[in-house]
């Protein structure tokens, strides 16, 4: 039935998502909503414009993010990563994550392609988490 | 851009999902996880074997879900309910949540499929939220 993936399986479901759910705590009730990202290896990066999710985040960093792979109700991966929140504020940083994101992403709004251009564009918030731990669980 | 949804937008967003993202706080630290569920116009009904997202919502009841219709990149919808967590223990109420359960998710698992016959399998923990509060977002 389900198994506990290792960190080096749980690293490839992180590896090959694109979308993940990412989980959050605001005024001591949870908080969920997906993202896109890109993973480097050590941290997961992304990038939203102001909100309930940015404000959450800088509220309490804590924060983990879920992965999964479903090809059926009976064969499924999931990974669930843990790491504290960082914004990115150095423009030349900024730039080099926005323009990842655009080419994972290539279906940016207009105004986020922009904002990969011009990291100086003061909507656009890039933010990471340094992974600190990492599990999984699949069924097979 | 993005835009708010109605409170009856984002529960026809509930109403036509099958799966979504459980949000729950386990010491102080966002968990999320995906589970299937059935909706009843006032509640999330779901269940699941022990383990820690059961031992989770027993700790702190206070959950989130949420569920979104993704198109593409530019269309999309997604809907986040909270409730908190009870658990149904009368026999003739758990086995009436799990016979839908199986009729909405064929493809429950061998066990899963007996203990929808015989509710009182020891094992199967059925869970209802009732939903307080629903809010949504979408892009068109």
């Amino acid at each position: 039935m389900t198994k506990q993936l290792s960190e080096a399986e749980a690293l490839e479901v992180i590896k090959s998502g694109k979308v993940g759910h990412l989980g959050c705590v605001v005024n001591g009730e949870p908080y969920v909503v997906p993202i896109n990202y890109i993973f480097d290896g050590n941290s997961i990066y992304s990038h939203s414009l102001p909100g309930l999710k940015i404000d959450a985040m800088r509220a309490q960093p804590r924060v983990c993010l879920q992965v999964e792979e479903i090809e059926n109700n009976f064969r499924w991966r999931s990974a669930l990563l843990y790491g504290d929140y960082e914004e990115i504020r150095v423009p030349s940083d900024r730039r080099n994550v926005l323009s990842k994101l655009l080419v994972e992403f290539p279906s940016l709004t207009p105004v986020e392609s922009v904002m990969a251009k011009d990291a100086a564009a003061p909507d656009s918030i890039v933010f990471r988490f340094v992974i600190d731990r990492i599990t999984g669980v699949a069924e097979e």
